[in-house]
């Protein structure tokens, strides 16, 4: 019988776990059996008893190397040489960030599966996007923090003394994250407006009910269903039309991501500098390189001088431990089910999604982006 | 011309601010004054320059003290020996808790005005009501918290690896803050329960949606629509439906009071070990003496043994400063027109409103309410 192995998340804030106690329970259902390392799952709430419950063994990290035939995880392990050779490691590896770790993982004989390259415009891949599944607990989360974060109600509120008026809420960028901003804003009463640059997204904004932002016409899609970087004339005449807008709101919350490259920069010290005393500025991009938001630093509530609470927001996700494990879980089940469709795991590299998201075997880096990537590094 | 002034709190955490800009345009077009304490306002971000555009003149604290013939406070300020005979002085100022104070101020000659005396039930001073402004913003707040701190989502959200059920929510207390506390929750999606001992306040759950808890047959209201304390037999068939209930929600939020007792404790330690990990429950009447909550601390994240976030909320109004401050100086300015129909203090303890309010005047504490409390303390 098959063995799925849970890796406890190694990395310092990281609260989620790749499989649920009901995913145990799911994969025992489909005969295969689960191996937990003890705690794997206890920042998100979910007990060793619990994955006991469901029918997991729960062991120390080194019998859950040394028996699972599939690793699961969401980060790659700092451990990761503890990998046997034919053994399987399914997590969000950012392999094409991390070439050398690839490389390291198919010398070593390891089938690397990263489901951050699954593509995303596949319907039938779409129950194992966890990209899109933690960008929508990420939305939801910063919607949540903007509103804890505000000095304001987000609704209307009318009392006996007079009424407040509701904030009003940029959401820039409307991927998955942005989205689910822009509907958790709304459902607290805000009032809403969206910007992209996607023509797509842009609809998808009309379709919440939220406002659209003018701006420089509609860019063509990127590969992919993502946002392509715009030329130097298209980003100015967007700077330009963001800067003028931006301090019109009190809240801004920031999710755009251009795949490969840096994040965009939208909001500039000079939109900031003329918003009010007590508005707040998410940036779900933000990383120590920089983000959508000038002076925004990760993990970090910084002010400004003109009263602006800037928070950098990246890795919401993972402060959400329970929604995001279960989400990340039921789209590890879906691969995993894809991939073992009797219990058994079945490398088809014909096959579309296997394609897509197997990165090493056979010794090997076999996917085609990430071997790109590594040869423009060498 | 009278001159209002407005002072700075003190108070270590206080962010809230007696008037804002606005207010100051209000009294100015009533032909009265504003002198503002410098940087009365920083912390709910009204700035200096805001009041001196609203007309009001900003200038230091013993200026405020030496000029205006109104002070405006929340709390009761900690140099109030500064107060000059003759002067009012209006704020939250809980004399029934602060009989000493009210003392000294009598015999120096101030006329102390509290809002925390209004009567609640007259529908004439509902403008005035602080009490009632303040804990409308601590619930809005207190389901925000609830819904950052919890581990899963509160909305049901469907996507294509699956739906996520709601959060079950109970709200123990439905007076102001229990109602927006509902509200506000309800808003986010999740599924709410409330619970009252008063039947008036189980028809306004029910009013909101919400489902009312069952529990042993509803109290009658004590005085001025306030709950009144239960007897012992009432008070263990209460305990006993909580302990029962409690269990199956994954976020309590807690906003029980007894005016001039201690606030009653409706989640024991028993309940509290029987909850799933990961829930959040939230005690707006936590103090040090104590709460709603059995081990809530004041301004603290506790987890139980059993994985339970606890979070001692008292004072919530303060941590969305600008919502709380707007709708005080709403308060506050209606209160002022009342006193000052054409510009000047017209005292008249046999005005239903000012009977209720005034605490000293002419050098004496001419309040009955707070006289008997004094009366019981010496």
């Amino acid at each position: 019988m098959t063995t799925v192995g849970v890796l406890r998340e190694t990395a310092g804030r990281e609260r989620r776990v790749a499989l649920t106690p009901d995913g145990v329970a799911r994969l025992r259902k489909q005969e295969i059996s689960a191996l937990v390392e003890t705690g794997a799952g206890a920042r998100a709430w979910f007990e060793d008893i619990g994955y006991h419950g469901a029918g997991a063994v729960v062991g120390d990290r080194d019998r859950v190397y040394a028996e699972s035939d599939v690793l699961l995880c969401l980060h790659p392990p700092d451990d990761v040489a503890a990998c046997r050779p034919g053994q399987l490691l399914i997590g969000l590896l950012n392999p094409l960030g991390n070439v050398e770790l690839m490389q390291q993982l198919a010398t070593a004989g390891v089938t690397a599966i990263s489901l951050d390259l699954l593509p995303r415009t596949l319907s039938r891949a779409q129950a194992m996007d966890a990209l899109t599944s933690q960008a929508n607990v990420a939305g939801y989360k910063a919607a949540l923090l903007a509103a804890e974060a505000y000095s304001g109600f987000f609704p209307m509120l009318m009392t006996a003394a007079g009424t407040t008026r509701p904030a009003q809420v940029l959401v820039l960028g409307a991927g998955v994250a942005g989205l689910q901003a822009i509907a958790t804003a709304r459902r607290l009463g805000a009032l809403v407006t969206g910007y992209d640059v996607r023509e797509a997204a842009r609809a998808d904004i009309a379709s919440t009910g939220a406002t659209v932002l003018g701006g420089p016409g509609p860019a063509k899609d990127g590969d992919g269903g993502y946002a392509r970087e715009l030329t130097e004339d298209e980003q100015i005449a967007q700077q330009s039309a963001l800067d003028e807008a931006i301090p019109r709101f009190d809240v801004i919350i920031t999710t755009a991501q251009v795949p490969g490259g840096p994040a965009p920069r939208l909001v500039s010290e000079n939109a900031l500098s003329k918003m009010r005393p007590g508005s707040v500025v998410i940036d779900l991009a933000s990383t120590v390189d920089g983000g959508n938001v000038e002076g925004s630093i990760p993990d970090t509530r910084t002010v400004t001088d003109a009263g602006v609470t800037i928070i950098g927001a990246a890795g919401l996700a993972s402060t959400v431990p329970g929604a995001a494990s279960t989400a990340y879980a039921r789209n590890a089940l879906a691969l995993l089910t894809h991939l073992m469709p009797r219990g058994e795991v079945v490398l088809d590299l014909d096959d579309e999604i296997q394609a897509a998201v197997v990165v090493t075997h056979g010794g090997r880096v076999v996917n085609a982006r990430v071997r790109d990537r590594k040869e423009i590094r060498s």
